[in-house]
């Protein structure tokens, strides 16, 4: 398939909000391999050349991995100085975070790790006393005012710079994976834009998560590192494949999960994903997660902030409130989609759209107002989750490990329960206080903190209930007093991942990260239980992830390849020219002029021709891209003598006898594709559907008896789908 | 597509030896559903039934995922004891195994776990005394005498029983999941014999894998349980799902690892691999994994025997010796493919193949009789890798562990060693004679733990390298003195994977086995350093991993997926006839006879015919299947009344005028596909090619400009592919 004519600029291109090609595109990289191949026998230059090209995916790899681990360090960094900065700020360095500044200090007692003399919160700072009536009112108000300057400045920086760095990027990314072309979406000032308003937003204590973020800012780095290898810059398919181990190496990082993270890709996000990818995201995953351990922003030598390590193994019977865990996240998910879509809705359809600054302002001091009281609404969602999975140990200072010892003569002391040992975990004030408030915080926080609240609350809830009744049948054989028997950070982590999945519906991926959160084989178990009932209660509501449905919402083309087509169409029904319009245009291998082309161009909006033996017998020769004929006729026209607007176009291999007196003919094989996939009129639109899926198809042509009838293209199936599941079919942005 | 005239039987059925057809099977599979669904809105039974259904394939994969962890266990069980039992019995019962026989016994010290009254070897029970000069010999005689039983047992039973149960069974499954059927190859009595001869051939001490064998087995407990199940019992496409899950399943329980079997069903084994098999599969991979951990075979509650925890982080110059080993693993799985086919090739083609026994006894005589001095040969390849992985502690026993003291004044002593530390591990003898037969181990034992005594010789000498020279600069700011710096336990580990990587090019589910078996993220970069290193040096010296070289020995029907076609011929180059030869056989929708269309299936082999309008104008109507047409003719024969040989057979949609008193038509519409495969003479083979894999594809009609011109079968790629690597077509079995 001779495409590449590479002496014509722009044949083989595509334009902005386009659909790739991917069988062409895999075909031009197959030629270029060829070619290099070839080459490489010839010379002791080319064999190195060849080897160099060889190596340049492993490459581009290692650097995607650097830039992506770097990134996300400074990220993570940054936003814990900057949360830190809302409340106040370290005398012995400005640059020092809370725990930093402490960490530095020798005034401190293990027990009272965070407070330390060299920091002072802004009513201490301001008013110059370090207890007083009205600090509290002052902190409060310097929170309230930080928040608004970082959510301020992040919304500004969107609307001026970069347009495309708002939302969690995630369904963009599955669109531009899939072969849609989104120029700028993925570039430098995305780049840049997205990392700084990222650690604004998360710093500014708005409830988000940085998965999808994460993601967003490695496919950039991706796609500008692509930029210095000539073999993925000209290559859309090459490209998408480098952009999938991106999408591992996103997830990789924010979650500190390398395996995680390339199942999630294979999983969620990629659309072409062959094995040498595969090999190739892990490995770009594994380096961008040990750069980031190297950076070590937690300062705890792991990946992550909320790394744990479980000691107590888990009762068969457990399983219940597992699952029950399971229902609340698909729950939870179900209504958190149809919410957040609702919204979008909402704000796409009415004025409210029109005021973006306005809504983050409100929205930012809203949730400031509501978080300041609350100390588990006032820390960072990482924070937040770690303390949550956490398993209380004997030093922990904690209020959610305020128990109590079993006398009760030494209630609420912190103190007195590591004394006692932690034998009998009744609850004490302490406890209940953080109880109350975490009830409270679950209102206003991202989906994976809402599971591990909901999580910890249960597993509270069931600790309790095992160690007053420890005398029951049911808890006999398993809780003896005087041992732990139920681990809530165990339900904060399983109610995380219910949560995680009724949004994301991730299965195997979402238990693989938290596995590599734990590292323990024990505890899959009780998160895949969780994780399926999750996805199972969240599919009986709607099929559609948060993801899918926001795909669904802005109209991009995406063929899903997760659910099947069920209906029992046929291509005929698909197919255009439907019964009644005009015929199909077509152009003819040979006896058209180059005026009738570019009427016909002129004429229709059609991306692409097919080209047949004559109109009276539509037998089918090949298929004649739009972009290439314009370019190829303006070029004919401007660079070959005498071609005129009578001159005939000819598609022709040989070429038919004429006079001499006729205007010379413009030969246009070279950009006719001599192979259209094509079906025929039975053909049912599931197995369509799976071949544009599977190969990547733009359009495929529909034969009857050996006679052309019509065309189907990927926008006619997309709004096909939409009519069968009786949504509106022209919600679909296609070119 | 009506495809399913379920009046008639036998239709849609494959023969033995042949190739399905995924898209038929798919679209069988999709009608199946949608009826079940359609009903499902009836009546309350119905909507039961199709719940009952969608569940089925969950309740199947927990099924697999018991039976098989159950076998697995059985089987390390009764391996385990009968090892055992060639070196001797317990007293106590003869069902205890040595380590079980001593844990039962109070007299044994700490020191010497494995030395205990109750246990007698042969020589002992025998002779009487528990000293003297002959009880070695005649131990050694005992030893060779239960290793050569067990081998004869098991070749026998492989002869008589079940032919398809020998040999590793991967390359197989692989081609049976790439759609080629071989009845009996995962049935009942292939699994029955298969576990007995499984656990026969390893207590002989025969040098082989289980992680073959235990995906075999897996695979025939997965394809058994289909049979209760309508769903997967009759769509073979379905089926295939069911049986890639499996062998997910037999990694899992081999290794312990869930996750990496997951991974290795997806990137080593399986064709078909949709995301809701992802899912499944880590389902039961869990549940096997679980069963086989409740069973406890190792009796540490562990799920392997090899599970390893290291302690010290490793250093960045480490990789060097880790590359290294990278290298070595290459070369020797390189060697031993090569190696191990020309042994086969020497088998097949020579008088050799026609002794399997005496060939067996030979080998395993040879094998007892080397391995019985020597003591790592002497125990089980899976104690032998533990031993090898294991981190030497205090308390340590082992030769391995054999280290002095730095002062040398208690040199050799164990306790000596134990009551110093550890701190200066400078070898004793008892690791030189350890180092020195380990290293004649080498010669005859499975790859993986060659891997390992490489691993641990090499590892043994940087450490003894590291601390006599520790005063160097290169050691300098990485082994202080007294400290342990090198750990020889992750040397081994990381040899057994570069050598399983050379042999069976595993990569991201090679790397993840053994991180679910070291459970920390840490040491995944060494391991994947290796495998990267392994690949790449056995890629450069043969492409196939020892899999694929069977599948070509054997002349498999299999169309590789991962390496690309990277020749520029053209559909017109592939397809039949070729120029010269006879005229395609074609059918004609309507014109033949009964008697004609007879002749032509009596002429002819192929496995079906196009059919077109007529043979002056072939263009192309539908396909049709040689079974189907056969079964049809015969059931018109025998069931339409009328039908003579002279009877005109339509394949049209209405009925042409016929005068009435001609006979009856046989009208076989139903039985047409209508929407067969097409694609241009001009189509490159790198997409035919893409297309088949992608799609499942049986068969493809050529076509140009409308006409019919020839079909590409798989049977044509591979030869042509063949062909093209300088191999003889002929060498592949297909129908």
């Amino acid at each position: 398939m001779d495409l590449l004519d590479d002496t014509v600029p722009g044949i083989g291109t595509y334009e902005d909000f386009n659909t790739i090609d991917w069988v062409r595109e895999k075909s031009k990289d197959r030629d270029r391999h060829r070619e290099i191949t070839n080459k490489s026998k010839q010379s002791t230059v080319a064999l190195l050349f060849s080897i160099s090209d060889a190596f340049s995916g492993w490459l581009l790899m290692l650097l995607i991995g650097l830039m992506s681990g770097a990134l996300a360090g400074g990220i993570d960094i940054a936003a814990h100085w900057m949360t830190d900065l809302k409340e106040g700020v370290c005398l012995n360095g400005l640059w020092f975070n809370h725990e930093h500044c402490c960490w530095a200090s020798n005034e401190t007692t293990f027990q009272e790790r965070d407070k330390c003399p060299q920091w002072k919160s802004w009513a201490e700072l301001m008013v110059g006393v370090s207890e007083g009536p009205g600090l509290y009112v002052v902190n409060y108000f310097m929170y309230m005012c930080w928040a608004l300057l970082f959510a301020f400045l992040a919304v500004i920086l969107v609307r001026a710079f970069a347009p495309y760095a708002c939302g969690s990027g995630i369904p963009e990314i599955k669109t531009v994976l899939s072969g849609f072309i989104i120029r700028g979406y993925l570039g430098k000032w995305t780049l840049i834009i997205k990392t700084i308003t990222l650690v604004l937003a998360v710093s500014s204590g708005l409830s988000l998560g940085k998965e999808g973020p994460l993601v967003h800012v490695a496919c950039c780095c991706a796609n500008i590192l692509c930029h210095f290898f000539t073999k993925y810059r000209r290559n859309e398919a090459k490209r998408r494949e480098v952009l999938s181990a991106a999408s591992a190496v996103g997830v990789s990082v924010a979650f500190g999960a390398p395996i995680g993270g390339v199942l999630f890709s294979l999983e969620e996000v990629s659309y072409y994903f062959p094995l040498k990818t595969l090999w190739r995201s892990f490995f770009a995953a594994l380096v961008a997660a040990f750069t980031l351990r190297s950076i070590n922003p937690f300062g705890n030598s792991r990946l992550v902030l909320f790394y744990v390590e479980f000691h107590t193994p888990w009762h068969l019977l457990e399983l219940i409130p597992f699952v029950l865990l399971g229902i609340f996240g698909g729950l939870w998910g179900a209504f958190f989609i149809r919410a957040n879509i609702a919204w979008c809705r909402l704000r796409k359809n009415t004025c409210l759209g029109h005021y973006p600054v306005l809504e983050v302002v409100v929205v930012t001091l809203l949730t400031a107002f509501l978080a300041f009281p609350i100390e588990y609404t006032r820390m960072s969602s990482s924070e937040l989750i770690s303390e949550l999975f956490n398993d209380c140990g004997l030093l922990d200072s904690s209020k959610l490990c305020g128990y109590t010892s079993n006398s009760g003569s030494a209630s609420g002391s912190v103190n007195a329960t590591a004394a006692n040992g932690l034998g009998a975990r009744l609850a004490g004030p302490d406890l209940y206080t953080a109880m109350w408030q975490l009830a409270l915080a679950l209102l206003f926080i991202p989906s994976m903190a809402v599971g591990a609240i909901a999580g910890r609350l249960l597993g509270v809830c069931m600790e309790q209930l095992a160690i007053r009744h420890h005398e029951r049948d049911i808890f006999r054989g398993w809780c003896s007093p005087g041992a732990d028997c139920i681990t809530p950070g165990l339900y904060a982590m399983v109610g995380a991942a219910a949560c995680l999945g009724g949004v994301t519906r991730m299965t195997v991926s979402l238990v693989v990260i938290m596995f590599e959160l734990t590292g323990g084989l024990e505890y899959i178990v009780p998160l895949m239980a969780a994780a399926m009932t999750s996805k199972w209660v969240a599919d009986a509501l709607g099929r559609e992830s948060i993801y899918e449905a926001h795909i669904r919402l802005n109209g991009y083309p995406f063929l899903e390849a997760k659910e099947e087509f069920r209906h029992k169409t046929l291509a005929t029904d698909v197919m255009r020219p439907r019964r009644g319009d005009p015929l199909l245009s077509v152009l003819t291998e040979s006896g058209m002029t180059v005026e009738e082309v570019e009427r016909l161009i002129a004429d229709t909006t059609y991306s692409g021709f097919p080209v047949v033996i004559s109109q009276q017998s539509p037998r089918l020769v090949g298929f004649v891209l739009r972009r290439d004929l314009v370019i190829s006729l303006e070029n004919a026209r401007r660079n070959q003598e005498g071609v005129v607007s009578m001159s005939p176009i000819l598609f022709t291999e040989c070429d038919p006898p004429m006079s001499p007196s006729a205007p010379p003919a413009v030969k246009l094989r070279s950009i006719l594709d001599l192979s259209p996939f094509t079906v025929t009129v039975h053909t049912p639109m599931e197995i369509v559907v799976d071949i544009f899926r599977k190969l990547g198809l733009r359009q495929c042509l529909v034969i009857q008896n050996g006679r052309l009838l019509g065309i189907i293209t990927k926008k006619d199936i997309l709004k096909h789908m939409a009519q069968m599941a009786n949504r509106d079919p022209d919600s679909i942005l296609f070119n």
